[in-house]
């Protein structure tokens, strides 16, 4: 019987018989708006596991460093073990919905350079916009470590855009996370998926991500699909 | 008959005779959480009007560059006119229960260096926090702008934390505006008064701002007549 580590809105996280390595587990639910939304999608956790494995392993291919090892079957895989930063890092080459309605820049409004933004993932706070002062009030991270971090999000960024294009895809923008190793360093953690980026059909314009869930406007297990089904073909 | 040009929550602007020249005038408003609580207060024009000197008139003393020109009458001063940028600039030399409640740094936590934060001023938004990024986007000012106008509000809080102190008074935080005079250049604008400051007394710990008016814990005029009161003698 492996020991539950950790279990998140969309994942738990289990022990191995290896020191410094972990096993993601990802689950049906989805979930939007800080959960406010929430419903299980059989198959949805197939589909991020698996679309995350593409995700790292093309990310491998340009020299990024991340935390994903192996896929171990058709719901999880092995990463090592980082402790996660709680900064949620969202880099945006365009202004979606959400940005329009906070700041009332236009959706659509393309980004040059590429936003940058920090959140605290704070679930009791709902995950608030910091500035870089913050983040170091709030974390154990430091000046050099966000530069670090903001240099390698717009690095992903840019291979991300490369990668999904191949499948027909425009990557809106997408959040991710950063995890320290036990040496100290930091490295790219947690899943890259529809539930994490925006992408849109660069043909049909469709929302091929979570967006059709939080805004009930399609089936996210079809478009889901979709996607797994372009990359598997890509490989 | 003089034009008015703008009418804000706290203050009106009029035209003068002599171009780049304004006058503002105080009015006894007293607005907070983004204008749902509202108050007149006989009386409280003026001693913003008559504080706001005082303050600017220190700031010029330690060759702080800023708009007010000369006081007119009880609730008038003549300023240069600026463009004001819609930024408003915060700084922190401790964490009031507002930041407590939105970052869960506990209300009363010191801040060495002050935290500087940027708030996108514009009511319909609710006025949201805004990283460097997102200043740019928004309004028209740029990277070694924005770098002027940190480095300024950290001096001008370092100069109005010694001359509160010179009134037994603690600076806890304040907001301030900045403005383009016509050749371009970036000066100190709007007011600095216990609408715009947190400010403590040294000995009995009481507000002597408008948290009393945001939280009902007491009477406006009489704390701002106490913080006027000990300016007038210090001068």
């Amino acid at each position: 019987m492996r020991e539950l580590m950790y279990e998140g809105k969309a994942k738990r996280v289990y022990k191995t018989e290896t020191d410094g390595e972990l096993i993601l587990s990802y689950k049906d639910d989805a979930t939007a708006f800080n959960g406010q939304k929430k419903e299980v999608f059989q198959g949805k956790g197939r589909f991020n596991n698996l679309i995350t494995a593409h995700v790292f392993e093309a990310l491998t291919k340009v020299g990024i460093r991340h935390h994903f090892i192996e896929t171990l079957n058709d719901t999880e895989q092995k990463v090592y073990q980082t402790e996660i930063i709680p900064l949620e890092v969202v880099v945006r080459n365009q202004a979606s919905y959400t940005l329009e309605k906070r700041l009332g820049i236009k959706e659509g409004t393309a980004f040059d350079p590429p936003l940058v933004e920090w959140f605290y993932k704070n679930d009791a706070l709902n995950d608030p916009l910091i500035n870089d002062q913050h983040a170091q009030l709030l974390m154990d991270v430091n000046s050099v470590e966000l530069s670090f971090i903001k240099e390698a999000a717009l690095k992903i960024n840019a291979a991300l855009i490369d990668f999904f294009k191949q499948i027909n895809v425009k990557l809106i923008d997408f959040k991710i996370e950063f995890g320290r190793l036990l040496n100290g360093d930091i490295i790219l953690s947690d899943e890259i998926s529809p539930d994490t980026c925006r992408l849109v059909d660069l043909t049909t314009d469709e929302h091929l991500d979570k967006d059709v869930f939080r805004q009930g406007t399609g089936d996210i297990l079809t478009v889901y699909q979709k996607i797994l089904t372009r990359l598997e073909e890509l490989s």
